[in-house]
């Protein structure tokens, strides 16, 4: 019933299974082929490249499993930001829902255009008026309390346009791309201008990313006692914006190393990029332009898409891109799909 | 020649080989005894049982792989700190070793202190003191530069006391701590005091314990270019100060989890303890108490041992790991061995 060639295949597939095992801790082989949402094309060339180039021994790009780093923007890279930030949203919705606790509110800006609703003052809201809005909604509680806020509205609110959940408007090539790279021994993190503390959230179950792996703007903690117990309280002051050049300062104090690939999709992330590409070796920078109004959105002065102050994609990061070998993601042209509920 | 049951039994033992490599990604099965180099007695007892409990499903302290975290601190608890803290000394290695370049050290505190080898001022050095000495042995430089210098002088360096590289004067029976947990699924922090980039340099290494693991304090840097090439640089400013109730702050900001276990040995732990020890289910807080002056050293005011202004073990942060449960980890009675070379 089982002869002794049976045995020695089963033996020799279990030898094969094993290593799998041992080096990607990823026993079950993936038969399918990768990126399947992606349309083949430059984009989805440069990362298969990129991969096996990298993780070939006998490749002078040849990168070690624990300096395969991968950096993720969050905000128009792995989740949709437009017609405005997540966590803008949800920080609306927190001053709507503790109005009733602040009476002071209905006169006092910014609150009061929020209360009645006023979209062209939001739109027009300055950076100051945001910092009100944060420290309203974001700080003057433990770090405990505002997960739980940010848990318990993830659950019940739902985007507009799209009537899903927000952790429900994740790019499904982007997932694939994460996946792809961590079946490959590369540690994926998101390093996003957003806050870190909102992220963590949704991180692990959204993208597979644990808590340690995000790396975001952050308000300043205290460690203090209530009633005996220590918590950890959030102040209502910043202790580290990660934009911009902070995205090179935010990789090199939580992560430590230089990364292999950076994916991004706004000016927020050209440092990120430059930092990436300046390391020895192959790298890879990659950019979403948001250019499909159809599935997703449209924006961004970059090739002539309608301007925005959310997540701008200019004409000159536009034009590095092109002079520094970074592949911008069309959207309408590089993804067979958008979401995973297509 | 190989019957059904034979080939069935065979299968089985896969399916377990498997899972373990599945779930613990180590399929190897470590036949000997786990911490060797430990006595048996309660400290020993309290990491074995706090495993067990913590990985056992069918237990109600049962914790998911993802959130087993235990958090090192470094000096004194990983690795030597006595009579000065191994950082300090590369401090005062790296004042000799620029002073040609500085000639108003000579005469200026605290760096003329230092070239005339004045001990018992040294010894006497205040905080602004080391400030100074850390702005000019710690900043104006990038953080490559930095951390090729912490590794060219890990290189060279000796301990006068034991004729070590110092990355060498670690403690035995702790690598059999970390890998004993990493092996049960723990993932393992290092959350010191010391300099997170001085740290870096070796802790994969000597510790297996990669860049994005250490938590430390750290300088503030600057996204720059240099003839059109981004770096890094590093000012003259701290940070983050990862020491006491930054600690926690420090583990919320870089884990975003609070741990299962943590170890220590001085005051500057304590909150780290504190925060590790109130959360739900089963907890294990250790401080290591340097009380062997024969294999190693013996201060700290805790237990009447002398005192010393390096890594204190206070008589209060005694009575309370006595009141909290922390299990203090006595040099002399619980370690076999203190070094792998003895």
């Amino acid at each position: 019933m089982f002869s002794r060639s049976s045995v020695i295949r089963l033996a020799a597939g279990i030898a094969v299974t094993l290593s799998l095992g041992v080096f990607g801790c990823s026993p079950a082989v993936v038969a399918r082929a990768p990126l399947p949402s992606w349309n083949e094309g430059v984009a989805r060339n440069a990362i298969l490249e990129m991969v096996s180039a990298t993780t070939d021994e006998s490749n002078a790009a040849y990168v070690a499993p624990g300096d395969r780093i991968a950096t993720f923007d969050n905000d128009g890279t792995l989740w949709v930001s437009h017609p405005l930030y997540t966590q803008a949203v949800f920080a609306l919705d927190r001053v709507r829902a503790l109005a009733p606790a602040h009476p002071e509110w209905k006169t006092e800006q910014p609150f009061r255009a929020i209360l009645e609703e006023n979209q062209p003052a939001i739109s027009g809201f300055h950076m100051e008026d945001w910092q009100k809005v944060l420290a309203a909604t974001h700080a003057g509680m433990s770090t405990e309390s505002f997960e739980a806020t940010v848990d318990g509205w993830l659950t019940i609110a739902r985007d507009p346009r799209f009537g899903r959940r927000y952790d429900e408007l994740v790019y499904q090539p982007m997932l694939e791309v994460l996946e792809y790279l961590r079946a490959n021994g590369f540690q994926t993190f998101i390093v996003s201008g957003g806050g870190q503390e909102f992220l963590r959230v949704f991180s692990d179950a959204t993208y597979g990313i644990p808590t340690s792996q995000v790396v975001g703007s952050s308000v300043v903690t205290k460690y203090e006692y209530r009633d005996g117990t220590p918590v950890l309280e959030r102040e209502p002051e910043i202790f580290f914006i990660d934009d911009r050049k902070g995205k090179p300062v935010g990789i090199n104090l939580f992560i430590g190393k230089r990364p292999i690939a950076a994916f991004g999709n706004s000016d927020g992330d050209r440092e990120m990029l430059e930092w990436t590409a300046a390391g020895n070796g192959k790298r890879l920078g990659m950019l979403v332009l948001h250019d499909d109004p159809v599935r997703e959105y449209s924006y961004g002065p970059a090739q002539g898409l309608p301007d925005t102050s959310i997540g701008a994609f200019s004409e000159e990061l536009y034009d590095q891109a092109q002079a520094e070998g970074w592949v911008v993601i069309s959207i309408k042209d590089d993804w067979k799909r958008v979401f995973s509920w297509e």
